[in-house]
């Protein structure tokens, strides 16, 4: 089994990103489970604006493409930004549109059958917002969203340390990221061990 | 399979809900594919606000509640009402609140391996709000949300007709929600095939 | 200058209600500025669903609606329940929805030259997402939002303790409804002094 | 009176913009009713990602800054895609973050007396919530809301036509768009006549 992590995090490397250190933990327990983990850090890329798949000549997203059909398991980790997914995400989410009207041999979305999880660190309120926004724009393009797949830090309330700056809560944040890797992989085994078929016409 | 489906519409029995009507395509669907289809009119019952599944004599939730736990699908209705899910909506998931400390004979959430779907009407603007925010609180609880699992109508921009008052967009909310039943017999059936285990503590 | 402050709660009088304590920091701004301060505690008045200003008899909703008409200032105080506003904050809100089209004798929506902000307490993560949609649905109305006008407590990761059981994060909590207050009186006097016209139709 | 319209549309220019198409029914009440109006593309920009003013040379984005602090009101104008703020209005919100620290000789926020307004186009659902998440967001910088200081078209349910290919429903978001300049203007001068005092500290 294959996953993909895709980091939104703002900064580029190899600065410290929050977002990587939460995930990391999340991409540890995927690997003790087997799965094999793919970790793109979007930023780096400068993925240009579109809702195309291809954009032309230097157009990173086509090998990211390729990287999420390869996987049966997607998660986006994003940073909160005025409360929201970070732009960086948002261009993830917007250059998959793409994959709405992309379909397999059996006329499926090509994201049926592959599930998706959120990861979102912050230095103040707005996780639930984010994973909701995200888990939804996922759910349309045909990604199954398993239950409680996803963690988050932040401290509030009001502008606080970052994930990186603080110890308190990360056992909550660091355990629920465990459960959300375990509840990931028995959703895509189940699902690969017998399929959603093509929706009706 | 069994199914519960909750119309959270403002209006009680017997006035006419655009959100039912909508409902009605699904739950049909649900049926031709042998689904045992429950439908909950939620304002008709008058569910005081709290967080605790009992609040005594005449709370009418524990009954609601043992339909959740009898059903492996659920799915949630309602009106956009200033762009956001109804009262009564919200009224129904703070008293499912209570089920993210209830767990199974195997320590898992009791909504482990249940699937959700959302439908929207509305006379504006609003419904993937509304179907993120509630599919996100249901996610919350431990449901998992198949992809494409939901449904929605509405006509703008501004204030428009209401489902009832308009032929015009029904097809594909008809053929998208019998999609959504479709999805989510299907994630119920793999799920209750391979059951996502306990989370690791 | 007249403030009435609608706090949310699930809970009924007289159980103590975390959102009215730090709403009292407000209320105590607002009359330490001179502004006379309307507290409702809207559970308690068991308001019916609809979205009319007058259900009919026993109908609690037009004397808050007369309150609203005669304030110039409004806050709306909610829980955090699943990341979302209270049922009780929705249901206020969906009652107002009959406001969109009342207009004063220049034809201004009723709600044009009034001033609006929020207030969130809650046990997790969502304070935000709660002031950023009913500021919206409020604004949509015609409430002006001035700047800075909101507050919250909330103390993450996870579910963690209510505002009434931690002292942590209060000062900033505090200061910020200070500010609220003020910048809601100075708004709310310019607008009075300088009053929006109606719109071109 | 000056006004900011930056338009966050994905495509490059001289290709034709939807967003931008309304935003010029917008400009133009502005420009009648004497405000002067300078209009940004911001993905001409390349606006690199990050939260401070200044990312140093080669950097667009100081130049915008400067055009903020010289408007009254500010226009941010945004595609929907995938229900969402496009990456690029997000990459605006980013960048406009260190404005929250930035202050005027009398220790106000640099965007307090400030008023700001959203337009918003899609081909599907979804406007509401950009507006509020937006408006949300610039409110916490130190924005003003003036009621109904927004417009927006799409046209559902499910994907539907752009607003340059359809003329459906155009005449409510013009008028709505018109409102939204008078709102906008007058609440600027009642501001700019009575200005929002430091808050206390």
């Amino acid at each position: 089994m294959r996953a993909v992590v895709i980091n939104c995090t703002l900064k580029r490397s190899p600065e410290a990103s929050n977002t990587e250190a939460l995930a990391t933990v999340v991409e540890d327990e995927l690997r003790a489970r087997g799965v094999e983990v793919e970790s793109i850090r979007a930023v780096d890329l400068d993925i240009p604006p579109g809702v195309a798949t291809d954009l032309g000549e230097g157009d990173p997203w086509p090998a990211v493409h390729r990287s999420l059909l390869n996987a049966e398991i997607l998660i986006l980790a994003s940073p909160t930004w005025a409360g929201q997914p970070s732009s960086v995400a948002q261009r993830v989410i917007e250059r998959m549109d793409a994959m709405l009207s992309e379909t397999d041999d059996e006329g499926r979305p090509v994201a049926f059958n592959r599930v998706a999880g959120v990861i979102v660190t912050g230095n103040e309120d707005g996780a639930h917002h984010v994973i909701n926004n995200v888990s939804g724009a996922l759910n349309d393009f045909g990604y199954t969203i398993p239950g409680q797949a996803w963690t988050y830090w932040n401290r509030g309330p009001g502008p606080g340390p970052s994930y990186l700056d603080s110890r308190e809560g990360r056992d909550w944040s660091e355990s629920t990221g465990r459960a959300m890797a375990s509840n990931l992989v028995a959703a895509a085994e189940a699902l690969a061990a017998k399929p959603i078929p093509a929706p009706p016409s």
